[in-house]
């Protein structure tokens, strides 16, 4: 991981600016001679600038990320926990970390700190943005607003707009937060229950019926007259643990903020609309669903589809929900293998 | 309502007797000469047993429920906030109310508890029993239990077993409940955020992705620029909405009980397995599922027709997922006259 370290403050849309901007970055492969082998990644929700960590099996030979290919960058994304400027920061104006006073952010935002980095990186034209969930909203976004920038663009179950559903789920998982009374505390680690339990509900909209029932079916006991204890329940003993993981390695305040911004995201905002935004993409475009993601289905896949000009669409077939994304490497590998040239 | 006093203690399943058991009920129509046409209503997680008022549209000249026809009776579960025995009765050990002592039950415990009720009422064969949701559960307990009691059986968005997709929605919501660290303390309106995010959670999956988007789209602002603040989002202020609501007619420890007992469901269990309990059902039995519900997929209703010998299986299209069986009472009506004879 490397760090950008910016001089100008960087304004905020909605109002208010970040000063001591810190980006913090992976690059994977080398930038070649004519500069038009970039492949951009934005990455989701709570994942970082290492994509081969959270992607397993894309920045590898043979797969889509081909290092020795492509010059493959993602910047962790502002408000996040992994080295960008977020909640943990230092507030300059005071001297203490900004927990809960981390200013609001929007999908906007974000995409004007990939820009930053971008010209930081030497970087003009890019070949392919990549974007999947929460990186798919800063993928469409910056296509809409630097339309010549970009030869292809890609989105995985992903929305030009958050729908009314995808809010509810966000404004559930703050209210999670929200019923721990320690969020609020000037602490890296307040709020964590209410971080377990919005994480969990986050993971039943990422896998969905299918997928849990195919990977937390119970043990046989051996004993049909055996009542399992709560703890001994498959699922139970997930999502407790899930919950853990996260707040082992996340804080409550980063989830807060991309939640927030997360609602925010309508790449027509200010620009007469949906429709008009993205009929001036001009870069050549796929949108991919997953046949059970059940925040971003396939309906909503096709039709963003629809509204961009040219742009293609697949379907990967998956029984993990949104978590195809992640899971279908091989299935994703195949389609963009093909597209990404 | 009208409450049935029992004089001997209730056995608990996993252990323990509840003693001083009260069932609150409610009774719409006339027993006939014959007896035999009695229709026991199981209710589902918070409802209660004022069927006309939880299932519009079905206790009605012309409905299903039609009570110039039927005999309709409905308990109130155990565990509940709505009369019966549960968290926020005295407990006569302690003279203080059990709140989170209350002991943990099952779906079996529940159903023993409506045989009392239905013993008390002097009400033998039963002509039809049914159930949606956590009522399901109630109805195809008790028909495995005593086959030859129940001419019909309806078994609407329900399951023969609570599947790991269900579990992990309760453990979400029981993290949710647990995160608000006034859960716990020995009064009747403790946990009540945790409670609140936990129907928040629940919605999720009662209404579904094509429901939110339908009835939760934002209104239009006329201008493209604004950025709507959280609470002016339609989808959080239902959610919201919805969670206040239920915190102000329900309490954290019922809510838990339920939930506790919901996991616990597996008409197979100490019967050689569901497929062998199944088979035993003698009522002629009608099982229904809804398009668009997440937590009962109809594929999960057909299968469980499947194990019922002579059961037949009908399908509710509809947007609103779960909450369809509230919701299209007119479908629900068509089919159930017609089957209910």
């Amino acid at each position: 991981m490397q760090t950008y370290r910016h001089d100008t403050p960087l304004r905020l849309e909605l109002g208010g600016e970040l000063q001591g901007l810190e980006i913090a970055y992976h690059t994977f492969g080398r930038l070649n001679r004519r500069r038009d082998n970039v492949v951009w990644v934005c990455h989701a929700l709570t994942a970082n600038s290492d994509v081969a960590d959270w992607w397993p099996h894309t920045v590898e030979a043979g797969c889509f990320l081909d290092p020795s290919r492509w010059f493959v960058v993602c910047g962790n994304i502002i408000g996040s926990h992994y080295g960008s400027t977020g909640p943990l920061s230092v507030n300059p104006a005071t001297g203490e970390p900004y927990y809960g006073d981390f200013p609001k952010i929007t999908i906007r935002d974000m995409v004007n700190a990939h820009k930053i980095l971008a010209e930081a990186l030497g970087i003009g034209r890019i070949h392919a943005l990549v974007g999947s969930s929460v990186g798919g909203f800063q993928a469409v976004e910056w296509a809409v607003d630097e339309p010549e920038r970009f030869d292809r663009l890609i989105l995985i179950a992903t929305a030009a707009k958050a729908s009314p559903w995808a809010i509810a789920i966000d404004e559930t998982q703050r209210m999670a937060i929200e019923a721990d009374s320690t969020y609020g505390e000037p602490r890296p680690d307040a709020g964590m229950a209410g971080l377990a339990a919005a994480r969990a509900i986050g993971l039943l909209t990422y896998r969905g019926g299918e997928g849990y029932n195919i990977t937390q079916q119970e043990l046989p006991t051996g004993d049909h007259g055996t009542i399992l204890p709560r703890e001994s329940h498959r699922p139970c003993s997930y999502q407790q643990h899930q919950g853990k993981k996260l707040c082992e390695r996340y804080n409550a305040y980063s989830y807060m903020t991309i939640l927030d911004a997360f609602d925010t995201h309508d790449a027509g905002r200010g620009r007469g609309g949906l429709e008009k935004a993205l009929s001036g993409i001009k870069a050549g475009t796929m949108t991919i669903g997953i046949t059970t993601d059940m925040i971003f289905p396939p309906e909503s896949m096709r039709r963003l589809c629809g509204m961009i000009p040219g742009a293609v669409y697949q379907e990967i077939e998956s029984d993990f929900g949104h978590d195809g994304f992640l899971v279908e490497h091989q299935k994703l590998n195949d389609i963009l293998n093909k597209f990404l040239v």
